[in-house]
């Protein structure tokens, strides 16, 4: 038990679980689950062992079908071994993922759950492909959060020796493969205590080899091949309770508890939702704001969704339950509906064992079902707020929508943008970069600072698209004395950074600005002019809100200190100057100290031009002077498409 | 209208119509698909045009992913495109098929549904390879007989172009796709009727070209994807009713009418089961016998799985139903029920469709579900009245199985093996041959022959085992009035046919013999030394059901004709001699009519021999006189292993 705490993102905390219990890791890129490739093929490349003192054998394949295939062949030897994927990748997975659990093995595949490409691919993260995977067998474990990610890592592992069925972790693309947050990371004691060395063996004992010679992989013919997936039964009926009890003995070394599935809640909810994954955090919060405000409401928080334990789901669901909303990250189109709705569906149907499981509940609450964050929409609060306003009607919407405005099929759920439920101790800041001028890089630093440095946990969530360099990036980053489970983007910000004032004419930087916040913007003007070069629409924000203005000439900074045009320290110092989160001698410190771990070894030369940029940072770093009015020398923001464009640029590309 | 009969199998049946309405046909070959790509790439390197008068490009590829592939690409350029797949071929399939469902263009892929690889291979069928496929957006539709697949052929590639919603059409791998049936054919003109050209047209239309240039397959963001993908629902929505008005079309042409979900049995019927494919025609004749005994039960078939029509579905449910099984051909570890079953507990939960469907009826009949016919294992009426009976009970099995004993966790519901639906006026044949000794062929052509001939009913089933070439075969042949729906083997024979004398030290060639069936044995000894000849147990067997017992020398006769070893119109000749199914002259006449079409083009001297060997056969053949007891010189059958085999051996083994 480590009690040690670190800034990891998602992936991270899954691939080192992963790393220490595999001796052959099959790899083959693909967004978002590459970094977990990458890590462990950086690790193995450096020596790092696993937990038994050897050194990972890692394999990159020609496709996630060549990934699969020697995957399968390696634990068919009895070997250790585990592969990372996302969206078609685990598409080409599909018919090993058969045999391997047709053949009852011992395996763990970590998935940063992706879109699959539909009519478009999108890169961003819902589950449809691990949907795509729920008939093979594999027993499915979903984490919400990173440190989740790397708990039901362990747990998964654990299961999955012990039980023989094989698993896939998931957790959602980039919402969680790529969140930054504080978490406490388990140790080698950790991840030993928890896998039982005698399922090792027994795995290791049932490896093909010429020393005792058996046959697998054979072909049946109708005579006995229904028999013998039938026997796989019993493995899959002990899977659930195999699972809930390395829960448990991970909640006793942690005190973290887990069940497979968890309630939050009133203990007298009367409506419930039902879901997984990182959504699982805006609900909660949403949970939280309501039953403050009077309600009853919950959630249950579905961790092991294969084997689906009804028994286990029913003694979760609170007797109260009067309607209950299913809400699946997934659109299957033609479906009776979308999975996880369908069982929970059944799970209620089945009377008798539901009165097996509670006795002399007889009741049948109502279900909907929902579809949301399909391709990382947002998903936030006060779409969970809406969800269970819907449960309050007569006639609530079933297979709705919500995140979206569908006035195609009219299945989308309004919901109220004011109803908010950021604790008010967070410090939420929102930079706006440009791909590659290291802002992203700067924020992750910061995060590191404050998780290393302070009690505060941290979180960071960066906002790119698919073009990755060159278009403009959005950082949102929480801080605050809690464990953070907003798991949706900041639209109250209290500080708003701009490092490229270019952005001021096309994007609404100050929108996502709460009252009083302050706003901070990258520009070589003097103090006196950034107000009249500001865009109408920015001033009667800044008015509107009372945000206060500073200004940082941070390429005059950077080019002074030799750093060319990296402003990066530049605009760090300055949020730390700004925001307070530390003391700013501790976070002087600690920056000028995180610049020598960066840069020493490349250059003590990069070190002091670094830390000669703080110092110039606070001495030009000015308050603009913000007047009584919006001056009319102002221009408005420029239209995203000229006015003169054609109906469809107009309508249809101006909007998005 | 064609009023035209053949005998066909499910696999010719279905792609006559997709070669008729194809351009690209892209192929790779996998059992029990395999024969729909062999036919097409056939017809189109004989210069067989389709319904345009152009001949189709078959293109075999380097794997079923590649058909996909170059399958996507010729739909994309607005060609009319389809392929045939099984297993895991379809597996390869997934990808892409999400991406032709995303892009919502017309194609039909036909499958002749095989198992999926698991613990063991099979090459027979189930619904795995197609339930593994429900989330990708295409619609399903379900043949349940050699008709059907050709009519639902039909239905498939008229609905796609209509609705753009493509369409995978299957049928049980085997069971259908290698039945012969005599079937009532559709000729060009059917389906020039069914198919819309303004819908082809438009297809065209949309295909890309340099002179109307358009973009697809982008990447879209979490800003629009969510919002893009439910545009899809309208398509989705009006789908069940394009299907439907397909099949009224085709139903008003041909006498043949089909629903979404079509209802047999007591309008009255209080308990149902549920399915698709070709275990219907055994749940049809139970329900018939069932009901004929006075109990009130019923099926319903479901045709068009996806979209599923909750809607279709309540309303073919009759309203006095209480209790409903639900059967699905695959099993799914680990889920909360198997896909069918999900399905039709959702479409009755969902309360206020039901009563908007059925107005008023606010009952929830009680839902179980079960699984049957893995890998093409036998489903019988029997079966079918166990699961009747299992619906009976106050709390009867849910996930149960039925046809196997599960004596590891229980599941299997016992059934009643006297329980027989067999119409008593039909032939049932059994010939027992070896791969390749030409009995398989002889028998299709004794099909062909009563197809052709008469105006009898004819199916043929033949049972390989996946060893193929050098092993037994079973040929399970019926004949009769009505069009026969028995889609299980054989287990009371009126006639049995041994045609390698062998066979009867190792197999019971006489289980399937009903009481006073004829058997005819292929011996070279003479009439009266084959009773000493026969194994203790066949004697015993031919004493007990009053057996009439016939030899022939086929061996002999046929080398006598210069026929070598082919023994097939020899052995052809007795069963028509013995079975009587024809007048024997006219039967005499069709066998020498067909010798002459089938070896004219090879040899006029193959048809001499040939037609030798007919005379010469019905001189030779002799009934074998039958004394009152068995003889004490017989021995008994051989043990299938050894007795001094190890206990594994003996008890796991010796029993398969």
């Amino acid at each position: 038990m480590s009690g040690h705490y670190e800034a990891v993102d998602g992936n991270e905390a899954a691939v080192r679980v992963a790393y220490a219990l595999s001796e052959v890791i099959a790899i083959y890129p693909i967004t978002p689950s590459s970094p977990m490739g990458e890590l462990a093929d950086a690790w193995a490349a450096a020596g790092r062992m696993n937990l038994w003192g050897s050194v990972p054998g890692v394999v990159e394949m020609q496709s996630e079908g060549g990934a699969a295939g020697a995957l399968h062949g390696a634990l068919t030897t009895g070997s250790l071994a585990t592969t990372f994927t996302s969206s078609q990748g685990l598409l080409l997975m599909i018919p090993n993922m058969y045999k391997i659990a047709g053949e009852l093995t011992p395996v763990v595949i970590h998935v940063a759950a992706r879109s699959l490409a539909t009519h478009a691919l999108s890169i961003f993260g819902d589950h449809s492909d691990v949907m795509a995977a729920r008939a093979t067998g594999f027993a499915l474990l979903a984490s919400s959060s990173v440190q989740e990610a790397m708990d039901l890592a362990l747990v998964a592992h654990a299961s999955t020796l012990e039980s023989r069925v094989p698993f896939l972790h998931f957790f959602d693309g980039f919402r969680t493969s790529h969140e930054i947050q504080k978490i406490e990371v388990l140790d080698d004691s950790d991840v030993r205590a928890l896998v039982d060395e005698g399922s090792v063996g027994a795995h290791r004992a049932r490896g093909l080899s010429p020393d005792h010679p058996a046959i697998r992989g054979t072909a049946q013919n109708p005579d006995v091949f229904f028999q013998a997936r039938e026997a796989a039964n019993p493995f899959y009926l002990a899977c659930p309770d195999v699972v809930q009890a390395a829960m448990d003995r991970l909640g006793a070394r942690t005190g973290r508890s887990y069940q497979l599935f968890d309630y939050v809640g009133s203990p007298e909810a009367d409506r419930i939702v039902v879901m997984m994954c990182s959504g699982a955090g805006a609900v909660e919060e949403a949970v939280e704001e309501l039953n403050r405000r009077g309600e009853r409401v919950g959630l249950v928080k579905v961790r092991l969704y294969r084997p689906f334990s009804a028994r286990h789901f029913l003694r979760a669901l609170p007797t109260t339950a009067r309607s209950i909303a299913v809400l699946d990250r997934t659109k299957e189109p033609g479906s009776a509906g979308e999975p996880l709705y369908l069982d929970v569906v059944a799970a209620l149907a089945e009377g008798p064992d539901r009165e097996a499981a509670v006795p002399g509940d007889t009741r049948r609450p109502r279900v909907i079902g929902g579809r949301y964050g399909l391709a990382s929409k947002e998903f936030t609060p006060a779409m969970a707020a809406a969800v269970f306003a819907e449960l309050l009607k007569d006639r609530p919407k079933n297979h709705f929508t919500v995140g979206i405005a569908d006035d195609v099929t009219g299945t989308s759920l309004a919901w109220d943008r004011a109803f908010t439920t950021e604790p008010p101790d967070t410090v939420r800041a929102v930079f706006y970069g440009l791909g590659s001028d290291g802002t992203v890089g700067a924020n992750k630093n910061t995060i590191k600072i404050i998780a290393e440095k302070t009690d505060n946990f941290a979180q960071g969530y960066f906002v790119y698209d698919s073009k990755k360099s060159g278009s403009m990036t959005v950082s949102h980053l929480r801080f605050g004395t809690h464990p953070i489970r907003s798991t949706y983007l900041i639209d109250r910000a209290d500080f708003v950074a701009c490092h490229q004032e270019s952005f001021l004419e096309t994007v609404d930087v100050l929108g996502l600005a709460d009252e009083k916040a302050v706003f901070l913007l990258n520009t070589s003007a003097p103090p006196q002019d950034v107000w009249a070069r500001l865009p109408r629409e920015i001033q009667e924000t800044i008015l509107a809100k009372t945000i206060r203005v500073f200004a940082i000439d941070a390429y005059g900074v950077a080019q002074e200190a030799g750093l060319g045009g990296l402003i990066n320290t530049v605009m760090q110092t300055c949020f730390f100057a700004l925001s307070r989160v530390l003391p700013l001698e501790q976070a002087l410190a600690a920056i000028k100290d995180a610049i020598r771990k960066t840069y020493g070894r490349k250059s003590e030369q990069m070190v002091e031009m670094n830390l000669r940029a703080v110092d110039a940072t606070l001495e030009r770093l000015r308050e603009v002077p913000v007047p009584a009015a919006a001056s009319s020398a102002a221009l408005p923001r420029r239209e995203p498409v000229p006015m003169q464009a054609s109906d469809f640029v107009r309508r249809v590309l101006g909007e998005i």
